[in-house]
């Protein structure tokens, strides 16, 4: 097997809870007999002796018993005698055996537990190409698709129970960017390995979903448009969606990237948004499929002479007029900030102005502008706090999360050996299901499961882990661009600083320093971007006094001397977060050295060699960024250290 | 056919003079009857007529009379009643015809003419990789080479007419960069294309060089070292050069990258370039081929912090100290500047301090920090000053001109139908030519003979061309990086502004600009690399006063407040050169407009697409370079222009 089982894999793990001798069950669907499977694995393995295994419409000896009614998510586990019961949906029982298993692994003390999930659709968007790439893939290949071949085998299972394990319910297989072969999922020619795929991944409660082309009609159809408002064209996604769903039953719907980076779409032909994904919407509805439309739509051609323009507006502007015109099977999906993926950015404006359209909220757990899986950064604590963020939209419960139907991620996986490239980087792929299913979990607490998982019971081992997942982000912000600017990085690559990289570029994505100062004013003297948000986020946002400190320049246009809330001005707090950041970086190459003796070499050696490169690479950062702006600004560091 | 034949098309020119009838030959060899075939073909398009074409020992008849003697490439064209007898070696008869074609084609009054080359050796490199790409190439794919395979056909006989009909007569059809197939130029899978294409170069005076892989020995002779002192290496160089050259009789010699951007050489086994060369040139003495050695060797992992290593220095750190140990038929290939081709360095120091050792100038006529052939730099004049630049060695004859047994350029050739891309790239390509014939001839005069040959004999049309083409220089000069500063190009790619590209990065490429200075203190108290040149070069650089304006920021760190020798301050220079460029840039377009109705539609639209192109672009430089300079510096502009 040429890859791991993640935390799947419990060799390591032991109990000696008294049910452990059977798992009964009452109900011979995929989802419950693959519970029983989960669970016959995982005892064994921690018990060191099979399972007794029996089928029962109600069984009351000793032991598990899966007791599943309907297809729910929802779940409980509770005792009743001897037994411990495991009652809910089919969905919900597998579930409910994937957290029985995590609360023996973890040693948790009280394993009954009544759960549902906090959203109904938790998913993941895969960026890979129908040639076997994967755009802004840091894990290797792709192991969905090779030479244009859809590939379904054993690691298609081992990836559904990895998803089904930590709550994801769905999955995009092919990158928004939808090109060559991959126009071509929606045709016979590959029907069935998505139709095998499709029954694997619904027998862990996972929709498949594809990426579509948005110009199809003209690419498979022959039209001469794809114009929303056209019957032709219409008629064409009809019959074509007619054909998808009766050959492929278990598809749960599309992702469309539109009128985006140069992707075709209703502009075009002087249509919405919201004609284009109706469209869509009414051709797949009479099979219960959705439509999600991104909302990442901007000018990518834009001057960067022009100070009018603001990209950051530019999801609001383009949707909020849209509130109310989608069909109800359409989602929008809204990144969780307003520019792109940035290390900080403040929460999109958009998810507190659409009162009557299906959102969900977009993060990414592929470490495009994060590190790229060669840098720890755990991301779960800034997802937590987007989705706590409330956007004063009048209603009762008003954060994003309350607001969003669903949350998906941009994966990290590839065909690596260990999944995500980096070690550490699958806590974010374990964690972002984790807080999806259940939003009000701590990051650190989902670390500290992952951790257990992973590397198994081992306290020590557990606090170093645990300091350097929980610290690696506010790390990676701090020897990154500094207070919400964001985009220091080599263009295109996206790795590594390059402070001036996107300044004089078409992509809208700019910082504006001069001698003297920093940042975009948004605020309504600039580009009035803040009055997209509610009171009182707008006139928080809007004082450059009241405005977050790590949000300072992505509202503001300031001199260096400023003074934060933090009482530093910010050109030093540049030069200390800079040094810090480094510093740290350093730190955890030794923390991690002192866990040489607590894990197998293979897991050790792959997490030093990144964690090395690491503190190389935010060396580097310091002395660019702080050398930038000492060069342009002429203010010495007050603690006098090295600048160049 | 889909090419040009450039400057040999004669569709259009007239000669009514009297010798147009006939045209006899004493010799039959190839390059004799090359002579007679491109006066039969030029002078049948002239005057309607072909020509009677007559073999004779002493021809005296009303004619031309080709009377070639052994093989040397002098030539004579003189007056003997009533023929016209072009006299030389077999080489300078071919010269010698096509010398005359030119008179005839540009109206000459005086066809009479005596001239013998400015140097033996006038070369065209190639970076043409075997699989047909082109490095650095900016016309389209390599004509030499597709997938592997060696390419010979017609192409490869109009290439070489064009060579003969400007004087080249050496070229290296591969990349410097030896990687892949090419490796094996030098075995029997390539011997039969190479052997026909090296007997038609032969056929018109030119001489096949191949790069080398220095690392061959172990690649293709499966030895565990390349030491040039291991007797194992040196014995498996001199059988492969005696079967090469057994196969190819014809072949000139070798051109050998080493130890330079990860390419391999003797500095690995801790041996000098004198070793690496020298066990070539003994294995190719026999056969009398020479190795032409590459000096382009500098640190490129440099540390941007570091202000010690100084790149501009390696050239002369590397090889000064091997003067003399050189064998006789190595000849050391040296760039014109210090650095790499930029738009403004100051000559190379090395020229100045090899006084026992064969040494080469090498220009690029690939226009790489250029404009890469979509904008418009006819560098003949440049090339020009360079050569006629004094070294003051202590010899009467002192420039490099005088120094250098050879010229070469990195050709701007592919397999574009116009062969260089842009039109007016023709220029670059026929005037290296012309120059490395005739050192003494002017820019100017090239540039209205070549316009003369390739859009036909208009006085109007001439002055125009020639005018885009003589300020094209020094505009483009003006609107890219100040002051022979350099590299404010995109990283990689290098066309387009990026000021700080390469500021941080480790190719020891810099320019240190801060609030308040600019440049590279490289006198006595800096890096010291003034110290390479002679007196009085030496001073006059080392001093910011008498250095040269244009070379001010190569050599000095100065304030932006520093008054030029112009009078201007070093920013106000910056600015106003900047929209002086991208001003005259504008102007091209509408000065060529003006030539519309006076070629033919795809000369006329082909040159208007780039120029158009160059505006945009050059617009982009000013106000990219302009805005960072006043971002950093926050002096305004004397003149009140818009800045960003």
């Amino acid at each position: 097997m040429n890859y791991s089982e993640l935390w799947l894999d419990h060799a390591s793990a032991k109990t000696d809870a008294d049910f452990c001798g059977t798992v009964a069950w009452n109900n011979d669907c995929a989802r419950v007999k693959n519970a029983v499977g989960e669970l016959k694995t995982a005892l064994t393995a921690m018990t060191g002796r099979v399972p007794e295994l029996i089928r029962s419409a109600n069984y009351e000896g000793r032991g598990i018993f899966l007791c599943a009614e309907g297809e729910g998510e929802a779940f409980e586990i509770f005792r009743r005698g001897e037994t411990l019961v495991i009652k809910g949906g089919s969905a919900g029982v597998l579930y409910g055996a994937f957290a029985l298993i995590r609360g023996l692994v973890c040693g948790d003390k009280e394993l009954c537990t009544k759960q549902s999930p906090s959203k109904p659709l938790r998913m993941l968007d895969h960026w890979d190409n129908a040639d076997g790439s994967v755009e802004r893939g840091y894990s290797g290949n792709s192991f969905f698709f090779r030479d244009g071949e859809l590939l379904v085998n054993e690691r298609t299972v081992t990836y559904a129970r990895l998803l089904a394990s930590v709550g994801i319910n769905a999955a995009a297989i092919n990158n928004v960017n939808v090109k060559g072969p991959a126009t071509r999922l929606i045709t016979e020619e590959y029907y069935g390995r998505l139709r095998e795929m499709s029954e694997i991944f619904d027998g862990y409660g996972i929709k498949l979903f594809l990426s579509l082309n948005y110009a199809a009609p003209m690419e498979l159809g022959g039209l001469d448009s794809a114009d929303p408002l056209d019957e032709r064209v219409a008629a064409w996604w009809n019959a074509r969606m007619k054909e998808t769903f009766e050959a492929l039953p278990k598809l749960g719907g599309f992702v469309v990237k539109a009128d985006s980076e140069g992707r075709p779409g209703p502009f075009t032909y002087g249509r919405t948004h919201a004609d284009g994904a109706n469209m869509l919407a009414r051709a797949v509805r009479p099979y219960g499929g959705k439509i999600i439309w991104r909302c990442f739509v901007y000018n990518c051609q834009q001057d960067w002479r022009d100070l009018k323009t603001d990209r950051a507006r530019a999801c609001c502007d383009n949707f909020e007029p849209l509130d109310g015109m989608f069909d109800d099977n359409v989602i929008l999906q809204i990144k969780n900030g307003p520019v792109d993926f940035q290390v900080r950015e403040p929460v999109s404006p958009l998810f507190g102005r659409l009162k009557r359209t299906n959102c969900m909220a977009e993060f990414q757990i592929a470490q495009e502008y994060t590190g790229q899986q060669r840098h720890v950064c755990y991301l779960i604590d800034w997802f937590r706090q987007v989705l706590d963020t409330r956007m004063y939209t009048g209603a009762e419960k008003d954060t994003v999360g309350d607001i969003v139907c669903g949350v998906t991620a941009v994966s990290n996986t590839g065909d690596d050996f260990n999944w995500t490239g980096h070690d550490l980087a699958g806590a974010n792929l374990y964690g972002f299901g984790r807080l999806a299913w259940d939003t009000s979990l701590s990051a650190e607490r989902i670390a500290r499961e992952w951790i257990c998982m992973y590397y198994g019971r081992d306290e020590e081992l557990s606090d170093t882990v645990c300091d350097i997942l929980m610290r690696s982000w506010p790390v990676y912000e701090k020897y990154n661009a500094p207070l919400g600017i964001g985009w220091m990085c080599t263009p295109g690559y996206h790795y590594g600083p390059d402070p001036d990289g996107y300044e004089y570029s078409r992509w809208g994505t700019y910082h504006k320093a001069t001698h003297e100062t920093i940042g975009l004013d948004r605020t309504p003297s600039g580009t009035g971007m803040t009055e997209q948000y509610n009171e009182p986020l707008r006139s928080v946002y809007a004082d450059r006094d009241k405005c977050p400190d790590e949000l300072k320049l992505f509202f503001h246009k300031l001199p260096y001397t400023f003074r934060l809330k933090s009482g530093k001005t910010v050109i030093q707090h540049i030069y200390d977060t800079h040094f810090e950041g480094a510093e740290e970086a350093a730190e955890f190459v030794e923390l991690w050295k002192k866990l040489k003796d607590r894990m197998d070499a293979g897991r050790y050696e792959r997490v030093l060699a990144r964690l090395v490169e690491q503190s190389l690479s935010a060396a580097e950062w310091r002395d660019v960024i702080n050398s930038y702006f000492w060069r342009k600004t002429m203010i010495p560091d007050e603690k006098g250290r090295e600048l160049y």
